[in-house]
């Protein structure tokens, strides 16, 4: 379905000058890569629609733009025809930094605008953006559980499968995993919404969406954005190594997701829906 | 100048299930606190023009909305009349979720539309968005020289003035140092780059911007946007206490801007201008 994604550098090289005890020194280095992706959605005959442009670290861009409009409510699973970078464009910098994606149907531009700027026309607080979620997805489905072992084990899976993260110090991390800990899904991203958005666009170009029987490991703090994402794909439980938001908890309660936080040192904190976490006691 | 600003929640208590050593204990815990805000903007004698609504944490919000407004552009200094939440929405749920700036002179929706779109129309790579700021700002100024013994306390001294972390450990951070270390700006948030704008609005607001003398120290890693957010502002060194992207270290570069990243234990990087750091030896 998708033409092949070529390797593109996620890792940058630079000099930088180091400070230890006082005496500074030059010496090599490696970056996280960071540039704009544009995502772009056309249906069979028609014109190609501007939808984002986000700033991420190159690898999964396929997986990315799907993930996003498929967590953003603008695509439903099943939909994607092709994905491709734009081979149109003036220069070779700008050749891997466009993706269009073709659907089996009209892409309907007006609902774009909606999703985008429903908070304008409805209101502005926490509540109307939880009702604004309530119109593009259901709560989750009940299930599955995950036992406190593995559960407890996931922040360490995720930094043993994060290869950028050891070179540059600089990415977020997001994984699907089974129920038993096997991980279906991990990536690596400089922006934490792309990380999730290349984690669940991967299972969607493999099939494998809703995401109703994985659990979404996250390296840092819980947003009430990536609780929206993880609910419009039907992920049940979202654990994070660090602490959630306020309207994070909210939505994840009034989409019957289990939100985990501060997993760490054997220790966690299940912020809502504990059913679906098994201990041993 | 501004409306006084009422005192926000900028903590959210919530019941949590606590896992230890495989047992589970509910007990009482607080979060902090994430709704949206809507920024809009007018002149004297203009209707109000939403300008943008970011996910944030209650408190300066004033500082948000005009920093949000001069580091993305689209005011200048000395050009804020006023600031207020909107009296006229119809429920008490939004009434804190709105603020309106009010400026001076007539407010050029064109010009908005130009900063938020100008990716699309001059291409999509990390070179066109150097461009982009360049449109917008001149190279910071030479000067000021920081010592390497304040630099390195700067993480410390921001973690100390940190009053929600310790409640809640789910916050960014941003201040902004004189070179001796005092601090003249520090705030917290959710988002990371609302960190930063509402630093960099309270210095508006006092009438210090362009920010020529300060330090930005910033909790986590340094990414493009907050490099260009600074380099807007006018600020020559930038801190991070983790990884700056590839392309944060390019636009530091372009913009004349000292950047040092991974600030902890005694060490630091310094990936662009290390001549505005000073070494004892």
């Amino acid at each position: 379905m998708a033409v092949t994604e070529p390797i593109r550098s996620n890792i940058t090289h630079a000099r930088v000058t180091a400070f230890h005890e006082g005496v500074g020194s030059e010496r090599a280095d490696t970056l996280a890569t960071e540039e704009p992706l544009e995502i772009r959605v056309q249906g069979p005959e028609q014109e190609q629609i501007q939808v984002a442009v986000t700033m991420r670290t190159p690898g999964g861009d396929f997986d990315l733009a799907v993930g996003f409009l498929f967590t953003e409510g603008l695509i439903e699973p099943g939909e994607v025809r092709r994905v491709a970078y734009c081979d149109n464009l003036p220069g070779e910098d700008q050749r891997y930094n466009v993706v269009s994606v073709t659907l089996g149907r009209s892409f309907d531009a007006e609902r774009l605008r909606r999703n985008f700027y429903a908070n304008s026309s409805c209101g502005v607080c926490g509540k109307a953006a939880l009702e604004d979620i309530e119109v593009r997805c259901s709560p989750v489905a009940p299930g599955p559980e995950v036992s406190l072992d593995v559960l407890l084990s996931l922040p360490a899976r995720l930094r043993a499968a994060q290869k950028m993260f050891e070179r540059t110090g600089g990415l977020h991390a997001a994984g699907l995993f089974t129920p038993e800990g096997e991980a279906a899904s991990i990536h690596e991203d400089v922006g934490r919404h792309n990380a999730v958005d290349k984690a669940v666009g991967e299972r969607y170009l493999a099939g494998g969406v809703p995401v109703a029987h994985h659990v979404l490991q996250v390296s840092g703090r819980a947003s009430f954005e990536i609780v929206q994402k993880a609910a419009v794909a039907g992920i049940p439980i979202v654990s994070a190594v660090s602490a959630p938001s306020s309207l994070a908890v909210e939505a994840a309660d009034r989409f019957q997701m289990t939100l985990v936080g501060f997993v760490r040192d054997g220790r966690c904190n299940v912020y809502t829906h504990p059913e679906r976490i098994r201990s041993a006691s």
